[in-house]
Parts: structure tokens; sequence; C-alpha cells
């Protein structure tokens, strides 16, 4: 079943990897045999002043699910957008591709950021407004943060890991601490609450308790080493590291300190009898997918492949991914590249060879707090949904994702 | 001379340095007060799958110099493109804004990647030609790396940092470390060099030692959580970390394994007779630039402002950034954003109050070798040039970067 343990030195040195499983020129190419190209991108002072990327390169972001375009004029053209996980490398997803959740559609507000103001008000000692020139003038951080929407969820209709588990994405986000802010407009001994509020017309707020409030919850600006895109809140977004995707409320205009929870539009997926379901959507689990190989790609050849996916938790940094190649019998750990954040996509690499038997691929993730990512069983027995069958329940499902590689080489979702 | 040391707690909680200096409503404003816009970008299917930004974004990169636009004909538009230093956030420069450094121009190649080959020969115990698949099946790393220009200097005609120091960029680079490639192709004894070259028709090629290339150097296919961008080598580019611009050869189609260091077109700036000249090419020095406030930018009123910038070495890692406001006689630590990680970008930060007079503001850097950012006489000096006018010398200039703060507001390039 191919190498369980990940050995970088010595194993492609041996040779046997490499030169069974590559397509290499194993002679000498003749001096000057490369192709050589003769077209050229003419240069024009529009790229020149923003580059664009190649015509070869056809990433894109689909509708999420396939199939939910409302009606063009009342909604826009879609609901929620899925980011190509498949085609993801390194940590960040690139701005132009990150996923989109929204409850307006695809009409994204156009604000013009001299006009933009944040508000202040409620139980504070000092209301404030805030113009963006302000915010910018204050002490900011700059930290790589995952958001993921609680909707995103594998079925046994999705192929692609896109359709999976697209709606998480991760940012480079830049920043003041609303903490910062906070303490500017003092807090009253009764706020023990905040809601914030963006400029959407349904407003995208919901509760968000004082201590987390004044933790490590960002006011930003930046995204990715500019300003946020208007599908991602431009000018001024909330970020509520780890919290689910609908916290973080884009076009944020407004915060008021409240002394309770606040009933909003947006709790309508958190209210439930079942206390368990209920709490769910506050701290997103510890979740990681293999985004290579997944879902609807094809190993050419047997031999030599780096298995890579994405990990992430809602409780802190990632501290351990483990892989199985064997359909979660035996598992190996992977590789962390780098530094793994808190509340940030980390990417992990394990090294496999494939022998061109049928084989089932998963990832788990240890977040730093000790959680484990659940099987899919345990997911179902937790919200007490018949075996094997747990998505569709309200909350977060955070369960393993299997792939299936058949014999052929092509990938499979693997979940029934 | 304002708070010349960093306190960010009690800093904005004591009142003064906000009450003070920030345009911020004193009362509370009315329930709905705020601007509600009723503009809104229309979704369209090409927005979904790639998103843009804001109309009202409008920072663009330049060519630089401003003036050095070749004939359209001969060589495209522009020779070299600088980024807009001056809106930089955090540590990543979005791919569309990264700096260009180009020896034909503003004509890209436009490689299909399915046809592209990467060639290993020379000096190796077996030959071999790459694919783009080979190379994405084999282990691969992520690292945040700058690159610069060594003709990235200040003048005293440079009006803002885009001018002073925009030939310098940082991404998170993805892709096969070279010393991977090489330990499969073998390397001969006598094989101490590598030269690499692109497609372009002026190749971006020169000599690297042998010990570099089996270091850290890599062969980069992503750039920012995408395919590299075509400006910037599309589809495959040597990073070459803390090496000046020149080495990092974009349109990698092949890389020979040589005895000597063998001269190319690229030595033009490397030949002198004077060693110290000559050899300046290789390891970029410690530098550091402020970007807010500097050239051209407008402080409004006195009081609270974070200064901000960039901090990198092709030594290693940033391991400390000092500020001063009072032109160089009293210095201060700035904090360090997050990890500062070898060969990239650093992002430091340093609150100061602004009492309304006249301040020069500087920032020096210091990497986790002992390098410390050399004064701009001192860089003068080392070249023998006139006291007071190093720019012009070959070679890098990495002195520190002065802007003069005006009563008025206005901010100024202070070299002379």
């Amino acid at each position: 079943m191919g190498s369980q343990k990940p050995d970088r030195r010595g194993f492609l040195k041996g040779g046997a990897a490499l030169a069974g499983g590559l397509t290499l020129g194993a002679t000498e190419p003749a001096f000057g045999q490369l192709p050589h190209p003769h077209r050229y991108i003419k240069g024009t002072d529009d790229l020149v002043a923003y580059g664009g990327r190649s015509s070869f390169v056809t990433s894109v972001r689909i509708a999420h699910p396939p199939d939910n375009r409302p009606s063009p004029d009342a909604f826009g053209l879609v609901f929620h957008v899925a980011a190509p996980l498949q085609d993801s490398v390194g940590m960040i997803t690139p701005s132009s591709l990150h996923f989109i959740g929204t409850t307006r559609g695809s009409f994204v507000p156009d604000i013009d950021p001299r006009e933009h103001r944040l508000m202040f008000h409620g139980l504070v000692d000092r209301p404030l407004v805030f113009t963006m020139e302000d915010l910018k003038r204050l002490p900011s951080v700059t930290r790589p943060h995952f958001i993921e929407c609680a909707g995103n969820r594998s079925s046994p209709s999705h192929r692609t890991v896109q359709e999976t588990h697209g709606m998480t994405s991760c940012a480079e986000w830049t920043g003041v601490l609303l903490s910062t802010l906070l303490k500017e407009t003092g807090v009253k001994a009764a706020g023990k609450w905040i809601v914030a509020e963006g400029v959407e017309e349904v407003k995208g707020a919901s509760s968000i308790p004082m201590e987390k409030a004044m933790d490590d919850c960002i006011v930003a600006y930046g995204m990715n080493g500019e300003a946020i895109r208007p599908q991602n809140g431009f000018p001024l977004r909330l970020l509520v590291p780890g919290f689910e995707g609908i916290f973080n409320s884009k076009y944020l205009r407004r915060i008021k300190v409240v002394d309770r929870y606040y009933m909003t539009y947006n709790d309508y997926g958190h209210l439930d009898r079942d206390p368990k379901v209920a709490a769910l959507g506050y701290q997103i689990g510890p979740k990681s997918v293999i985004t290579f190989p997944s879902g609807g790609q094809q190993l050419t050849d047997r031999g030599f492949y780096e298995v890579s996916g994405l990990a992430w938790s809602g409780g802190g940094a990632i501290s351990r991914v483990e892989v199985s190649t064997d359909g979660g019998r035996r598992w190996a750990d992977a590789e962390i590249q780098g530094t793994a954040y808190r509340m940030a996509h980390t990417r992990f690499r394990f090294q496999w060879n494939w022998d061109g038997n049928e084989a089932e691929l998963l990832s788990r993730c240890t977040d730093e707090i000790g959680q484990v990512q659940p099987t899919r069983s345990q997911v179902a027995a937790y919200f007490g949904a018949p075996e094997g069958r747990p998505f569709g329940v309200p909350g977060q499902d955070n369960s393993v994702q299997p792939w299936r590689i058949a014999s052929d080489g092509s990938v499979h979702n693997a979940i029934t």
C-alpha cells in the first residue's frame, strides 16, 4: 500500500520512486531541443498597472451548490460561491478565488470608502464613529485566518473538493484589533455581548460574546496585501477567527454593545431544541481535507506522488495531521508546512508511492487544544443521525473526507 | 518629538492621543444616521468565477524609473515596473502588483504549460527533462520570499516610496526545492556552479554556486496560492532567496551544471575592477523602508499615527527594526509583526504622536546574522563616492531612507 512513512531524504535519491513513477527523459536531450515559444503577450498600460493571469490558467470559483442559482433579478446570479481548492497551493487563497457566502446574492454593495463609517454605540462609555482614515491611523495587526461557512460539507452527490469543501478560504488579513476600538469607546459593566452589522440588506449580524470581542477579533481593511475585495466586504470586514463564517460581517458599519444575546436573522442556523446542535455555530471544529489527489483528478501512472491538503481549526493552531492510504486502517504523520498559525489553513504534505491498486486516502488533524477531527460515523452518532448519513443535519460536519483512487487512477468521493 | 517607546496598551486607553489626534464623533450619533449605500455591483458570471477589486481602489504599478519607456515597437511599453509600496499592508505583495524586472520589456512570453519543459544537463550523472506535470508530483515547499532588483535605490529626484523602493516585492512561493531535482540528476564532482536559463530572448541567467543551489533555491510554479503570473515567469521560475533579482530566472527552461563561473549577459552589473563592487550582486544586504508615512503622503492633523514599513535581508530573517523620528539622533525598537521569515519582507510598526512640528522619520534593521542596515554616508564611504552622493554607483544601495514631515503634514524624500 505504499510507504506510510514520510521520508524526503533518500526517498527520491533511492531512485526507485522517481525512475519508476515519472515519465522522464532518460537520455540526454540534444542541446536546443527544448521548445522555444514564439508567442508573446503584448504589453499594455493596463497590464503594467495591474497584472492578470495566464490564459492557460482556468481555475475558477463555482456556485455552491452548483444548481443554487436563484433568479438574477431577485438575488443576483448565485447565493454561495466555492473556491477551487483542487488547484490550491500553499496557505493563501487568492482574493479573486476566495469563497463567498452571502445572504443577498451576487449583487455586491459598491461602497465609497470616503463615505463609509463605523459606529460604536450601545453600552459604551463614549459612542464613537470612525472614518476609514481614522482606522488606518490606529495600531494594526496582520494575521492569516481562515473563514469557513458552516454549510461546508461533503455529500455523496459532490464530485470534487471544490464541491465538498470549497466554502472555506484563508487570507492574510490586516486591520485594527476590535479590542483596541472597544478600549477606546469603553465598555459598561453590563456590556456582555456585541452585535455587528454590515451594510447588506440582510445584515449579516449575530451576537458575539464580549470575551471573544476583546480577544482576537479584527476590524479588517486589508486582505492579501491590498484592500479587501468587494465580494469579501470592502471596505471593512469583521474577522472573528475560528467562528463560523456568518459571524465575519462584511461591509461592517456598526457595532452595538449589548447586555445579552440578541436574536437576529442570522440565528436561523443556531436555533434548535437540542443544545448540542444549537451550540455548534460558534467554533469551527478541527477539519482537514486532501486537495491532491481529490475527486475528479486523475493519476496518470503508478509511482511517486506528493499527497497534499489543508487543515484548520477554530480551536487554534493545527498541531498534527495524519494520512491514511488504506481507508483508515493505518495512519502516518504528514509533514506540516512552515508555521501553523492559529485559525489559519495549514498546508500538509505526505509522500506516497501509488502501486496501481485501488486505494482510499483520508486525512485527519489534531489542534493545539487536543481536539481530533472525527470520523463520519462519530459525527453521525453525535447528532443521533442514522449511521453513515450525518450530512444534512444542522450545524457543522467536520468529519474525515475519504477519496477513493480507482485502479485506472481516477479519484472519487468515497462517502456514501 | 513624540513617544519613542512603542506601548500599545495604555497608549490609546489614555485617551489623549486618540481624542487629540483623530476626528471622531464625540457625541452619540442618532440611530440610522450612518450612510446607507444604494449602489450595487451587479453580479456577473465573470465576477463569480474570478473576482476583481473595487473601482475605488486605484493603486497601480508604474514604470521605473517613470521616464523609462522605450519604443513600444522595440521592447514593449516599459523596461521595469515598480510596486506601489505606499499602499502595502502586511507581508504579501498582491501578484497583480508585484514588481517586474525584465531585460525584454513588457512583452511577456505566452507559454503553454503542457509544452513547457525543464532540462537538467551538463555535469550531472543523469540528464533529465521534466514536464510541469512531473514537477507537480514531487515533494514541494511553500515559503514567503522577497525578490529585489539591485537597481532599487533612492535618488533625490524620487518623490514616493514606489519610486525609491518599489523594485522589491514579497510573495508566498510554492515549488520543488532545486536540491531535490539535483539529487535526482546527480551532480558530478567537478560540478561547482549552475547556470539557469529562462525563455526570454535575453535569457536572464547568471552563475550560481552549487552551495546555494543545494541550499534553499526553489523551482517555483505557485505564487500567492495560484499559478505564477505571466509577468513573473509563468509557468516556472527559479527562486534564489536573498540573491539579487536577476538570479531569479523567469520562464525557467534549463539548468546546466558547470565547473566554473560562466560569464553571461546578466553579468553586466557584476563586473568591476574593484572587488567590493563586483562582489555585491549575490546577497541583498539588510534593508528597510517606512511605507507610511512616506513621500507624497499627507498627515491630516497632529496626534496619533502608526508608522509602518517593511524590512528584509538576503542574510536571513530580520531580528530587529529601529525607528527614529528626529533624523537619527534617537532610535527606538519597532514592533515586528508575527513570524519574521528568512529572506522575506517583514512588516514593522511603530506608535507615534505627531506634535505638528517638522520631523524626519527613518528606519534601520538588523538581520539574524547581525548585519545592520548602513547609513547613507556609510554606503558612500564604502564605495569611495563623495559623501552624501552614493547613488548611481554600481551594486546595491541598502542605506537608510529618511522621510521629512513638513509642518503642514506633507511628506518628502529627505535624501540630497
